[in-house]
């Protein structure tokens, strides 16, 4: 069974001249849960599609598992109302599920007091180590060249994407969802399902840059993020403190750099 | 103890004529942790103000609570890395709070299975009933209007906001947050502290409209949501079903009708 991405809706626009009916395209929002072991560890609301990108993607940032070679069975199931992604684990990771169970923040009242729960929401991040390095006139054009890439954003004006920029500028693949954490995880779980090194480029977001943002390109092991919009004073902490390259405001003509700026070429040249 | 909602952050700002160094406001970003008699129901990243607004809000939309009457007491506690919020309730309200507890679909294992979660991601929601009326002009220009509201926004070009709608076209009371769902629980919440009614103003918001803002203005008895930008075609479902008079693309010169236009007086004088 394949959902539509995108749903033609009847509506009324009302403009300076009068109300006409209309219809357009709208994006599909579906909630999709994901399933451990048989136990549900979250519900998101996603656009339904490349939902095995998603679930692996998901599974890898939040800490599920390391590598999608722990994942034994992964099966999409569909529901009238919602999906599902089934994982089963392999022998041994139910015990690492079981201790981030234990200590996962979430909206379940789940026996922690606040102050845990806070300083889970800020998990450790590993440090990322890495000489990559980009010019500064890809990083500025980046968000342009991701525009090509948006075929659901194009019907529905509403949807979020990411993307993987190779160094010589051009985008290798990218992602769309109506949740911008979501396009994100497709986008890493599309990566690792091809075997690709996400070390190897930078990700483009169509977003601002919340601490999530920062958490899940860290734990992919992208050194460089850039979005086309501000990001939170806390994100540019953690990106400082786990050595991402971050990037904000990039629109053709330039961007801000508010962590590790080593990575990026930014003589005069390179922005021409 | 006051935390700043923005803040003063160095970079680099990396332009054609070359790079320089910077300074930008950066809105704040700070984990808040719903805490009820004791038990952390939620964590989220929030803007560090109008805490007693989000948290009544909050409570409010997500069924904690039916009325800030069975607040016993809420106490704003801040931490170095965060922020909770403490509620204790009424007598009577711990059992309510224990059963919803039970059915809450969320991300920490909480033994639902994934149907279950998903059925619960799509809550019931009460049916609106109300014979508000508001002029197709006054919707068109809701959120130019809101526009005058937003100094944190003004500052880092980077947060949502949420507005109360008059009938008379002018914003009574806006609340803004570097989330869209927060900014709009921190709306309700200060309508509801003041003892103002929800159900004789419309609701203004800065972005699209998901699932989440659908529920959160129809638990609040709101009968008219305007958005700048898009609804996703799931939301439109909800609103039709809930009642919800449903306003998006709402830019000055027009708008778009999704649910109950019934309540819009969408004569062409009326846009002029």
């Amino acid at each position: 069974m394949r959902r539509p991405t995108a749903l033609s809706t009847p509506g009324l626009s009302v403009q300076r001249d009068g109300a006409r009916t209309i219809t357009r395209a709208l994006p599909a929002e579906v909630p999709v849960a994901m399933v451990f072991d048989g136990s549900t560890q979250a519900v998101m609301m996603a656009s339904p599609d490349d939902l095995e990108d998603f679930a692996i993607g998901f599974a890898l940032t939040e800490g599920f598992i390391d590598s999608p070679d722990q994942v034994e069975e992964l099966e999409i199931a569909h529901h009238p109302k919602g999906i599902e992604a089934r994982f089963w684990l392999n022998h041994g990771h139910g015990a690492v599920l079981a201790a981030r169970r234990r200590s996962m923040a979430g909206p379940v009242g789940c026996g922690l007091c606040g102050i845990d729960s806070i300083d889970q929401a800020i998990r450790p991040l590993p440090s990322l180590a890495s000489d990559l390095r980009f010019d500064a006139a890809h990083v500025a054009r980046a968000t342009e060249a991701l525009r090509q890439w948006q075929p659901l954003h194009d019907r529905t004006r509403a949807v979020h994407a990411a993307g993987q920029l190779r160094a010589d500028g051009s985008i290798a693949r990218a992602r769309e969802d109506v949740g911008r954490h979501n396009a994100l995880d497709k986008l890493i779980g599309a990566l690792a399902r091809d075997g690709e090194d996400a070390g190897a480029c930078a990700f483009v977001i169509t977003s601002r840059v919340s601490v999530e943002m920062v958490q899940k390109t860290v734990m992919a092991g992208c050194p460089i993020l850039i979005a086309v919009s501000a990001p939170t004073a806390l994100a540019v902490e953690l990106a400082e403190q786990a050595g991402l390259t971050l990037a904000a405001f990039a629109r053709g003509s330039g961007f801000d750099l508010y962590a590790h700026p080593h990575r990026i070429k930014t003589g005069a040249a390179d922005v021409a």
